[in-house]
């Protein structure tokens, strides 16, 4: 089986690792790239890696061609899905969005963190979040995938397994560090080498945009509503990567390392694109990019309440285009792993 | 006033960083420089920063022209200090010891971290733990002065403004990242270029030796015994810098902003080398890297029952050869930033 | 039509790159990786990128199943494709040596700058050099193939063109920049982060291994056998690309950008890895990493009687495991990119 | 003796460099800061490097009491000393000029170059170009300096002793890099942390800047006017340092390496930033960075016409900031290496 798809906003670098990954799945026969300037030029990205498959020149967004797609990916600023998914769906595309117009359930919630009015609570309410390896099932038979947000992917896949089975309470402090891609294609003095380069900082301290959305995935597994979450991002001087320390308070002192191992290994069982660590081995950023990997490792303190979990991810693959790509695979029936290793 | 020196183990990374300051230091006259092997040959160090006050050939660490100075400094693996300090407080010269030797107050906690017998109890009672903010007074009367470690400064710093007041309580989470100079000059396969760049990694999770050291210190401000404090230092790609994110419990819902930077700003008035960000405001390593000072910011969560303050450093520096420097100021008299703008 | 391939050597920086690309190519049904250590090991790749086509431990460089293969590549350091690629034929295989072993024609000159005795003589003249755009008819009927160096793939690519076409005189200056990992594992003082990060270095000033092997090639094109050749390699502090900046005598004044254009775009025409850049362009090694993309672009000077020539691609893809596998594809008769998008 | 200095264009990495070094120079006892923007705040570098002799807030780079000074540095974008230096001149205040705006002899070229008429000829006659180990004498008795370029200042220190003795001939060759500084504080994509690290690339191939300069340089050192001199700039992944790299063609085939120690050693006698290596040594930028040192190393090939200089410098020092205090120390009869050890 084949499909066309169709990408919003291919010229972003979450478009552009897309674009990468998609030219050579088994089971796509032809890609539109839209963007928003530029439309009716050639496609650069031809340059670099040669493919029949994708159409020469970009496309308009509002070019009606593009619904003839099976699927269609967003990978576009926040509000643009939210504007223009519902027309896809009705032309009988399915539709999976790398922005956060449809991860959050509560449309005030949404209007708090994105400032924007959220006109279409019916498309919410069936929108699946695609976290794959937890919501599988449901990504199956989903129109619309909310795709995950790359720090909230690794959060919630190094807590989830500890959710579910109430091994973990108030405090959980996710210190979280990431490559700077993370921040997008934006011109700004702080994204300049000479102010990256031999330079560590944290930044929204005061509030992330992800940390709602890790809430409210947290809440779904059980955790209680009340739980105390804490959420600290920092920049990290490379491209690429993020890791995530996440420190949490035991609810028994008889969890241990090999507790631990035996339940992320039920829990993520079959999933290719988990990595499960042996106890006394961590994971680092450089074993996970340029993949859909998640490295997950950790470390249950002898002598504290606490313990710490570290989970690895490539912020533009799993945590953006490869995560897209195998909810695209759960939805049209291919293998997870088909077009990502 | 002017003083002659002698620095043991002039070659590390801490030795040439505590030379380059010394070198332009305005009351020293006399520089002796030993090394281990290379004794009796030509500094290098002379070639790139050319100086008078420097002897222009290595000693060997046991010559004992190296007694006849008013200070000496130890910039040794661990345990030269402890087999060498005695000789040099009999010969009448003050000690600044940059190792762990005479960090940790117990001969068994040190023990237990460091492989070695503490053969030197007495003088382990004597030494002064110098972080030369909290312990000014007792440094200027010292004969003996354990510099502090990198990490444990820059925690210590953060948190006893805070445990003075009783305003944390467990657990207290130190998540502390490091450039990688501060694992020295060692030739292992985990430093090499292609192993560090676009890499970001956790190490030492189960146990670092700046872990022990910082629990005394906050004990002696006030903290339990029994405090419940989680430390995990990360490898960040570049040279120099640390960040330390500390997250802390409040003791009470009425702390905030403006609470703690009254609370710093009083603990660290006077302090030269200390600066207080403005609430809103977090500290960033390049900010700091290249001088003595140490960057304070924090964020006090209204959400929350806890509080992250945010300290950088540079572990060369301020976590080093500055910190040994701002010693032998305290020790000899000298004002506080001599020889270190 | 499908093969088997088995790759000595599995482990370097060399091994896996080529390990990365065989897993993916359309025509492989089997993969057999060798290595000296570690043989009867579980295979490590195997968790970052899950392919049944791999077997799942490494065999040991002797181990006769090895010659169960329609293709063997050599990823091994100088000497053991030498020691071995005549059984490996006698077999029936297809052998494509990454090392330096079958590249230089003349064994004296072998010797010179390899310090070993060929012993294979016949297998020498035999060997076909690999670099596919120049060659590939060569290496379509080819039993024995040796791939090219990584900077004597990028001069040779900049520089054959021209001189095909009389076009250079000398003297050429090739001023060649890598990222490290041209250097392999090694564990060498040279090549820690802290001596690396922040650096940038000339090396092998007074002679280096790809100097006889671009001059073999640049005369086998036609180049007078008294060329004045200069080559300087650069080490840039990043991970991966080849920058070579080649400045050239003309031989004649009438030459341009637009007939330079013209030259490279018929020398290059159908050579799908091959980029040209339209006069005023410059390659830079971002385009390129990552894939087996050569990118050229020039600068005929107006007031100069030189030009530059500049040509950017990754020294682990174009300049060896990528260019290997284009290799390979010449000798099975499989269409040049395949794998390789 | 102790003078007053102001200086113009503060917040420039230039003038932060400047700063950094002026605070500690043994014979300073006031400094003006002057920005454009943010006059009357109080300057941010206080925070970092606490000094006395600073004033507290910023001038306007109008402000009368700027000619208040005995030494003025204009480290302004180009044109603003060619608007302003008489005035400082008519003042009594000597001006050292860090922008290139009397640095080329030729109204013309400087046209052709800045695209600035220049309106001051006679003080163009009058300035002196401030390469100090070349031009101390008329440094000395100058009061309007023109500190050279950072790579015109590599090129001509690797260049001007084999200029004054006839031992080089056309062509030249200076392929030069340097770390991305040199940009100074643009807000350009081209300088994004994305588009500079794990990259490398040539730039203004077409021509740069430095050219006339340097070639102005080595005429009036006596080389021919029709000199074929090629100038390559390169941007390297890192923050500071250029090396140069310089293929000259020999006019002699009895040159070699000794020859050249000769020549450097007895042309650089006494210049204390000098670093000349022993042959087979070459210049590294991680040995010079955050110094005034100018190191320099070569090869003379046997094989070939050609002899390679290499030159290591650090742009914002001995390329800006260090080279206009030294020629202030030169100015105002202070030792050259006064404030910049």
């Amino acid at each position: 089986m084949a499909i066309t798809v169709s990408l919003i906003g291919a010229n972003g670098y979450t478009g552009q690792e897309l674009l990468r990954w998609l030219k050579t799945h088994p089971h796509l026969t032809k890609i539109r790239l839209a963007v928003r300037q530029d439309a009716g030029k050639v496609v650069d990205a031809l340059l670099r890696q040669p493919s029949t498959r994708v159409d020469h020149t970009y496309y308009a967004p509002d070019d009606p061609q593009l619904k003839n797609a099976d699927c269609v990916f967003f990978a576009t600023p926040h509000g643009t899905a939210l504007a223009n998914a519902a027309s896809f769906l009705e032309a009988g595309c399915k539709v999976i969005d790398l922005s956060a117009d449809f991860r959050l359930r509560s449309p005030a919630v949404f209007k708090k963190w994105y400032g924007l009015e959220h006109d279409q609570p019916a498309l919410l309410r069936e929108a699946v979040y695609g976290l794959s390896e937890i919501n599988a099932e449901k990504i199956r038979q989903a129109r619309l995938v909310a795709n995950p947000g790359c720090y909230a992917s690794a959060v919630q896949l190094g807590l989830i397994p500890l959710i579910q089975r109430q091994w973990v309470q108030s405090p959980i402090i996710a210190d979280v560090k990431s490559g700077v891609s993370g921040a997008g294609k934006k011109l700004s003095a702080d994204y300049l080498y000479h102010e990256v380069n031999e330079n560590f900082r944290a930044y929204s301290v005061s509030g992330h945009r992800h940390q709602p959305e890790i809430m409210q995935g947290l809440i779904e597994q059980g955790a209680p509503p009340d739980l105390d979450f804490v959420f600290t991002p920092h920049l990290v001087p490379m491209q690429r990567g993020i890791l995530a320390t996440i420190h949490a308070k035991k609810t028994s002192a008889n969890l241990d390392d090999e507790t631990l191992h035996r339940a992320f290994s039920e829990t993520f069982a079959d999933c290719p694109f988990i990595h499960i660590n042996a106890p006394g081995n961590l994971p680092q950023t450089a074993q996970v990019i340029h993949s859909n990997l998640t490295s997950i490792g950790w470390e249950v303190r002898r002598d504290s309440a606490m313990m710490t979990i570290v989970v690895a991810l490539d912020n533009m693959v799993k945590g953006a285009a490869g995560q897209a790509i195998q909810n695209m695979n759960e939805m049209f029936g291919f293998a997870p792993s088909d077009g990502l290793i």
